[in-house]
C-alpha cells in the first residue's frame, strides 16, 4: 500500500510544485494570514475532508477518518511568511513587497496538502484517523500552536509528526534526533539607569556605560561557570545602546539579547543568574535596572518511540545511510508545544542543493529549496502516519527496542 | 586714576546691562556670527577706536593707543552662543529659537565694550596700548582664537588677560589659579569591527559587544593604573552603540568619548595607552578597529607673574578674602592658545546668585548670571591692564614675589 | 555456561573482598607500585596463566588462551592509589600514611583477578583468547596505558573492555554511553610577567594583578562565545598567585588551570584562543607571558558496536532497566589510549550505597564502595568477553542494530 | 648667631658621620629598638639636656630650655630600621643580618643629636625652648608618634619641624610643600569565600577566582570613575592568592592591597565604594567576603605659615633656587599625627648623589645617602627653630604673606 501511495505522490509532484509556488508568490505575515488559510481550507474541502477554519484564530484543521478503527495521528505544516524582501531572480518570486517565504513554510503547506489528497484516496485502508494541522504564525512568538491547541486541534490525537525542510541538509537526507532538537529561544531586555552628567566629572555621575559593560562581561560567566557544561546554553547580548554626545556621561543604557537552552532547568537557572548578576552590577555602582525576560517557544523535545518509528519510516523512503542523527539546532519552533501534550517527533528534510540555488540559510533574502524535498517529506510523513496507525502494541515494543 | 575709572564703570553699568541683554536676545551660533561682530565693531568705531573686523574670519580687534609709550596688553571677550533653547522666563529671553547665550559670552562682550569706553576716555594717561580682542566661535573646536592669532590679533601684544563669568562662583568673588586652570578636552571615536551572525551561534561570529564592553572595562586602567596619580585625567566613554535585533550578534560597535588632561605628556600617554588597549582588545578576539583621536583645545595654563598681578588687581576691586585660589576646571577654552604665545592669565568672575535665578550650570536651558558680575569683571580687567602697563621691571619683580 | 560462571563468581566473592581489602590496606602511588603488581603476577601465575610483568614499566599482562580458535579480547583493571590520607574508620583502612585507594582501583584489580580465575577454569570452552591488562599509574599523566601499549599489551587484541566502579551510581546499576564518555583533561600554566614597583606609583609599573585578572575575565569568553555551544567544554582557572606585600605592585602572576573537552577540534580551538587572549591581555599592558599547555589524557571515546554488546551483556546480569545511558563525565582516563587503537567500551559499575558508607565522591578521604559492585562488574566483564568471542559476523550485525 | 651655629655644625660634621655610621651598623627593627634609644639618651644626657626615656614605649625626648622666655618648638627624628638585608659594600654596612637602615633614619638621628649639641651650646641666647623628639617605630603602623604624643611629647609645644633625607632629590636641594605632602597609606584585605569543587564542574561551585578577578577589575572604577579627578588617589591590589591544585576550583581567595589618599573625604569615599563593589561582586555570584580596612597614617598636611618660615629658613642655608616646591609623595609618615595637634611642616632634604652611590630608592637593599645632606638638614632645622622662636607676632605676619 505504501508503494502505491509513493507512486501517487510522485504523480502529484507537479501539483505540489504549483501549490508551493502559488504560496511563494503570495506570502502573508504571521498573524495576518488570510488568503493562505482560505486556499488551504478550500483545497481540503474539495477533497471531501472535514475542515475547520479559524482554529485558534487563523489555523485550518482537517480530519481524515480511516476505514478501520484505530488511533489518531496528527501531521502539521505551518504557513506564515517573513518580513523579508525577496531578492531571488525566479519566476515564482514573491509578489508582495517586503514579504517572503524565506523559511520554507510554503513547501510545508504544499507537501501536507498532497499528503492529504493521497490519504483521502486511501482512506478505506487507514487503520485510524489522520488530523491535518495547518498552522498559522510560527515565526513570531507567542505563535499559532498554542491557540490552535486551546481551540482543540490536538483533541483525540495520539501522536504528532512534523518536518522542516532544511537548506543546510542536502536534499535526499533526513535528519532526526531524540530528545531536544530545537532550542528554547528567549529574549531579555535590561534597562539600566545610572545618573548622567558632564564627561569631565565622572565622580558626580553613575556611569551607565561602565556599569553596563561590566555587566555584559559578567554575563559571560553564566555559560562559562554557572551552567552544567554538558547542557548547551547561549547567552547573547545582541544590542547595547547608551549615550549620545561625546562629552556627556550616559544616564541610561539599554541592553537586549537572547538566551537559548534545551533544558527548562537550565533556562530557569539562567533567568535566576541573569537577575542576580544584573542586580549586583547595579548595586555595586548605585545604579538601578529593569530586567524583562520574555520566554519564547520552549525547546522542541522529540519522543524516543516516535523518533524510532520515524527513523524506520524514513529508511523505507530513502537509503538508511541517509537517515542521519543530527546535532540539535539552536533555533526555536512552536512545534514544541504539541510535543508537550502528545508524543511525536519533529524531523528535518534535506532541501539544500547548490546547483538549484538552494544554498542560502533560512531567513536569507535569497533563500530557496530544492523542491524535490517536498516529495521526500510527503513520502516520509505518509509512511510515519501509516506505520504509526498500523503499529499494534507488540510491534510498538519492538520498534522501541531499536 | 583707577578710582575714577571705577566710578565711570559704575555709571556705565546700565549701558552694560542694555548691551548684554541685546546680545542675549539676539544670539548667534559659533562660526555663524554676523550681527554680533557688526554691533561690536560699530560700537568701538563710534568710540573712535581703531577697529579691524573679520579678523581670522569673524573676529573684531580694536586697539587703544595710550598717551604714553609702554607695553601692549590684550583683553579678550568671546561672543558666540549655543544651540540650546532658552527656557528662562525673562523679558530679555532669546528671540532666536534653539539658540541661546547659555554660557555668558553676551556679558563678556558687554563688559569689554564698557571697558573700552572707559579706557578710551582715559587714553592720555595710559602708559602703553590696550588691544581689545572680541573673539568669535569659542564654543566649537577648532575655535576662533587660532585663526584670529594667525590673522595677527596678538601681534605686538606683551600679555593677555581674560575672564569667564561663572555661575557656580558667587557674585562678588574672583577665582584664580596659576598653571593649568582648564583642561585639554579631546574626543575619541573607536569604530570596532567584529563579525555578525546568529545570536544562537556565537562561535561563528566575532561578538562586537563582548569585545567592546571588555575594551571599555580595560580603558578604566588608563586612569586607575597608567597615569601618574598626581596628574588629573579623565577618560570617559560617553556613547556605546551596537546591534539592532535581539537575536543577531552585532558585527560592529561605535564607542565615543572624551579625554581631559592638564599636562600634554599625560595627554600623549593616554593616546598611546588607548591605542594599545584598543589594539589588544581587538586582537584578542580577531576583531579590527579604527581609532580616531581628535585633540580639542589644549589646557589653559596661566602664567605665574600675570596671575600674581591679577590677584593684586582683584584685591583692589573686592575684599582680598574674596579673591580665591580655585581648583582647576575640567572644561576646555581656546584662551589656551593665546597663553601659548604670550603670558597672561584667565580668571573666573563669580556670577552666581540664586536670588536672581543665577543658579543653573553653564549650558543649561535656564542659565543666567547676576549682571553685577559684569561690573566687577570690568573693574578687575581695567585694573589688571592698568597695573600691567604701569609696572616697571622693579615693580614686576616685587609683584612676582607675592 | 554464563550461568555457571556467574555461580562460580558468586562463590569467589569472599575472595574478591579479601583481595580488595588487601590492596586497600597496602596502597601504592602511581609509578611507585611494587608489591601490588608482584601480588597480581603471583596470583595469575598460580592460576597457570601465562604472565608478563614489568610491562611498560610496572604493568602485568596475562593471557588466557581459549580451547577453541577465535578472536582476542582484552579486559583492563588499573591498580594505583592516591596521595590522600585515609580517613575512614574501617578495619581495612589504609596502612600507609598519606596514601589511599580513594578511587576504587583496588576493587578493579580484585575483580579482574576473580574474572581471570573463572575464565581459566572455563578455558576449554573459550572461543578465542582473553588478555588481562593490569595497568599501573592511571591517576597521573602520562599514565601507564601508553607505555604498556608500546610494550605490546594490545598486540593481537581485537577489542577491549574496562569498567570503573562509581560511587555516584547506586550499586546494582550499569552506566554506558556511546562516543565520548570521559573528557580530555588538560593543564595550562600562564606565567605572566609585568613590572613590579611601589604600590603608590602604579604608573611606573606594569601591574601583573590587573593584567592577570583581566585575563581571567577574558578567558571566560572561550566557553561563552568561542566554542560551539553544542560542544561541552570547560576552562577553569584553578590557581592565581601574585604578590606578597600589601604595598608592592606584583611583578608577576602565576595562573594555573584545567581544560576539559570531548572533541579534539574544540581542544585545539581552546588552545588557540587561550594563546590569543593571553597574548592580547599582555600586549595591552606591555606585559609578557609564557603559556604552557599540557595535554592530558584524550577523551575516552566508546565504540558503538562494543557498547551495544556491553549493553546486551549487562542486561543479562542485571535487570535491563538498570542498564542506563549516562551523561559523559568531565574527568579523564587513560583508557582513552586503548580505544584509539582497538575498538571497545569503558563502562561504569554502580558502587554507591549510603547504608554502607559508600556515599563519598571519588578522591575523597572517606571514599568507599559497596563491595557487591565487584561481583556485578565481574559478571558483566565476563559476559561481555564471552559474548564478544562467541559473536560471529552475522550475530555481530544484529548486536549492532540494537 | 646663625652663622656661628652653622660653623659649629660644620665642625661637628665628622661626629655626625660617626654617629650615623654607628647607628647604620647597629640597626634595630621598629618596636624592638633598645640600644638606639639608649645611645641617644646617653648622648643627650651627657650634653646636660633634660631627657625622658621610654616615652610612649621606646621614644626619647629632650628639652633645651632657652635663656630667654618664648615659645616652644619641637624637632623630630625617627630612629627605627627595616627588615631588609644590607647589600651595600661599604665599611659601615649593617652588622645585623636581615636588618638595615634603608630609609635614612640613622642620619635623621645623628643630625638631630648634632643640632642638640649646638643648641645647648647656644642655650643662653635662645628665646624659648626646643623639644627634641627622637621617635621609635615610624616604619610600621600604628607607629611611635601616637604613643609618644599620648605620653606627652608635644605638651607645651607650639610648633614642630621635621625632615626626611631623600635620595631622589639631589643633595643640596630642599623640597617643601604646603598642604598635603605625604599620603594617607592604608591597607585592605578581602577574604573572599566561594565554594570549591572539581575543576570540571564549575556549575557546582562558586568560583572564587572568577569572582575575585572580576572584583579586582571593578575596583579600578574607584579611581577611574568615582573619585574626583582633581583629587589624587591610588587603589592598588598588591596580592591575589587563590587555589592550589590545577584541577580544583578554589573555594576562597585572599586579596590584599593599599589605598593612598591626601583628603580624608576621598579616603572615606574609597572605603565606602570598596565595600559596595566587593559586596556586589560577591552577591552577584553567591559568594561571601570579609573586608578589613586598616587605616594607616593619615596624610601629612603641612601648615602654610610654618612652611613659609621653613622656606625662608632654607633659603638662608642654600641658594633660594634650590629650595623647591615639590609634588606630594604617595608614601606615608606618622609625622602626620604631630601636625594634627600642632602646626608645623615636614620637608625633604636632598640626599641623592650617584657619584657616592646614593642613587637607590628608599627601602632598597643598596640604599645609601650623601652624608653631606645631614649638615644641610642640621642647618635648616636649627635655622627654622631659631627663626620660629625669634618671630614675634608682627614678624610672623610678614613671613606668612610671603
Amino acid at each position: 500500500m505504501l508503494e502505491s501511495m509513493y507512486r501517487r505522490l510522485t504523480e502529484l509532484f507537479p501539483e505540489m510544485v504549483k501549490l508551493r509556488r502559488h504560496f511563494h508568490m503570495n506570502p502573508e505575515l504571521s498573524f495576518m494570514e488570510e488568503k493562505t488559510p482560505a486556499t488551504i481550507a478550500e483545497y481540503l474541502t474539495r477533497l471531501g475532508i472535514e475542515v475547520r477554519s479559524g482554529v485558534g484564530g487563523r489555523g485550518v484543521v482537517g480530519i481524515i477518518r480511516g476505514g478501520k478503527p484505530g488511533k489518531t495521528v496528527a501531521l502539521r505544516a505551518d504557513f506564515d511568511a517573513l518580513a523579508i524582501q525577496d531578492e531571488k531572480e525566479v519566476e515564482y518570486k514573491s509578489q508582495v513587497p517586503g514579504v517572503m517565504h524565506a523559511c520554507g513554510h510554503d513547501a510545508h503547506t504544499a507537501t501536507l496538502l498532497a499528503v492529504a489528497k493521497v490519504l483521502v484516496e486511501n482512506r478505506d485502508q487507514l487503520q485510524g484517523n489522520v488530523v491535518l494541522i495547518h498552522q498559522f504564525a510560527e515565526e513570531i512568538a507567542p505563535g499559532g500552536a498554542l491557540p490552535m491547541m486551546e481551540d482543540g486541534c490536538l483533541d483525540g490525537v495520539d501522536a504528532i509528526f512534523g518536518t522542516h525542510l532544511w537548506s543546510s541538509i542536502p536534499v535526499g537526507e533526513i535528519g532526526y534526533r531524540t530528545g531536544p532538537v530545537m532550542a528554547a529561544a528567549d529574549k531579555f531586555t535590561i534597562e539600566l539607569k545610572g545618573k548622567g552628567g558632564h564627561g569631565a566629572a565622572p565622580h558626580e555621575t553613575i556611569d551607565s556605560i561602565v556599569v553596563g559593560t561590566a555587566l555584559v562581561q559578567n554575563l559571560q560567566q553564566i555559560v562559562s561557570r554557572r551552567v552544567n557544561p554538558l547542557k548547551p546554553a547561549v547567552v547573547t547580548v545582541a544590542s547595547f545602546r547608551a549615550g549620545e554626545a561625546f562629552n556627556v556621561i550616559a544616564d541610561s543604557a539599554t541592553i537586549i539579547g537572547t538566551v537559548r537552552t534545551f533544558d527548562p532547568e537550565v533556562q530557569d537557572l539562567i533567568i535566576q543568574e541573569m537577575e542576580r548578576i544584573t542586580k549586583a552590577a547595579c548595586e555595586g555602582a548605585g545604579a538601578s535596572y529593569e530586567l524583562t525576560y520574555e520566554k519564547g517557544y520552549p525547546a522542541v523535545c522529540n519522543h524516543p518511540e516516535e523518533t524510532a518509528l520515524l527513523v524506520k519510516s524514513a529508511a523505507q523512503v530513502i537509503p538508511v545511510e541517509n537517515v542521519k542523527e543530527m546535532d540539535p539546532i539552536m533555533g526555536g519552533e512552536d512545534f514544541a508545544y504539541y510535543l508537550q501534550k502528545v508524543p511525536g517527533t519533529f524531523f528535518f528534510t534535506g532541501a539544500g542543493n547548490p546547483e538549484k540555488g538552494a544554498c542560502f540559510p533560512h531567513h536569507h533574502p535569497r533563500f530557496d529549496i530544492d523542491e524535490q524535498a517536498m516529495l521526500i517529506a510527503a513520502k516520509v510523513l505518509i509512511t510515519a502516519a501509516f506505520n504509526y496507525l498500523q503499529t499494534d502494541e507488540a510491534e510498538k515494543t519492538i520498534a522501541t527496542s531499536v
